[in-house]
């Protein structure tokens, strides 16, 4: 039997040229909407609710008993109660909670794979990095590794997860695509230092988080598996 | 005064999120319009049309005194001449000639330069790194690599030849920007042998062309200045 396919898609610009519908779709949004629901998750929240827009989220807020969290340009958004960060899920604060959470560049594309149809949509991050290469193996079926990215444009942390994912899973799939050797490449260079690799390319997401104080932020969503569960989105929610 | 910026741009469906109107675009298609390109004009090609179909290509070859060159699928096209490998176009064969060639990804990424209205339009290859390069330098504007990719899909060869300019010029440029720095550190990777490396990450353009036979024509494509003359796009003709 042929091996299922996997490829990498390094901005959601380029998500029309695969074929999604027979594919699971990784949503990668490293800094930091994915590194976030791997932590609430892990943390106990009982299920989270991705949305696209801060009206939305406070429309959430207003009908059901939640937390409602996101950010703009760096800031608690204005209406919501919570930021991006994982450090403000602790199992404490969010255990047996829904959060609805809205972030740009990952919810855009996770609404963009169940537009067209995807089989089946997890998040992966570097904190939940075992949990998806297991599930990917464990599944046989073609994947779709989708990198956030940052209005569009490619970025270092996701390029870097999808990598990750490629140097663990590979002899499990055909790999015909020049993106998931790139990745690959990229995460090979980077993998004994993570941070200091983000740091010495001045990676553009590292560059303005930072400027937000965030370094703490960064370095522990490049940290692997300490929130190792599989986020699944199911009508309309990713749970574990 | 600060530095002019430059970014590097990984497939075509990625263009627009740049701005054309105030930079040099260089349209980089290694395998192999652009390294095609370089050739016939360092052998004395009075200039190159590039057209983005077989039949505009036929039609040329009707009105005025050229060659007509092109390949589908690693064949010459039906109805025209040649094909797309620098071998083809030795001096005592092209020097004064008029070469109307038609590609697939290089001509559309550099016609879709043309209609986004870039100040200047050149092309780059491995064949011609260093003219390259020295022009950007000089010139002290912004600059965009554009990588005309396959079928819109990133590719590792457009992608590495960015990564040698990024690694050449940087000091000169402001570059926030992922993908240049993803380019830089693919090429540092690969740079003491990028046929290898090519073959190693079974690039897909590698695979392709070689199943055509054309490993000749892919090591010469990889070859630093061998063919060191800066295309400029001028009129609707490649000119040096």
């Amino acid at each position: 039997m042929p091996q299922p396919t996997l490829y990498t898609i390094l901005s959601p610009a380029l998500l029309h040229l695969y074929k999604v519908t027979d594919a699971i779709v990784v949503v990668i949004d490293v800094l930091r909407a994915t590194s976030t629901i791997a932590t609430a998750l892990a943390n106990g929240a009982r299920e989270i609710i991705p949305v696209d827009n801060v009206e939305r989220c406070m429309q959430y807020g207003k009908e059901i008993e939640c937390i409602t969290a996101g950010e703009r340009d760096g800031q608690v958004a204005p209406g919501l109660q919570y930021g991006n960060s994982s450090f403000e899920y602790p199992r404490n604060f969010i255990e047996g909670k829904i959060l609805v959470l809205t972030t740009t560049n990952g919810t855009k594309l996770l609404h963009m794979a169940v537009a067209k149809g995807a089989t089946e949509i997890i998040t992966g991050a570097f904190l939940n990095l075992s949990a998806v290469c297991d599930h990917l193996i464990a599944m046989k079926k073609n994947v779709l590794l989708g990198c956030a990215g940052w209005k569009d444009r490619v970025n270092l942390e996701d390029s870097l997860f999808a990598g990750a994912v490629v140097s663990r899973v590979k002899e499990h799939f055909s790999i015909d695509c020049d993106s998931s050797h790139m990745a690959e490449t990229l995460y090979k260079t980077a993998k004994d230092d993570l941070y200091g690799f983000m740091k010495a390319a001045d990676a553009s997401h590292y560059h303005r988080l930072t400027n937000f104080g965030l370094e703490r932020d960064i370095r522990h969503c490049l940290i692997e598996d300490q929130a190792n569960v599989l986020p699944q989105y199911k009508n309309g929610r990713l749970v574990i």
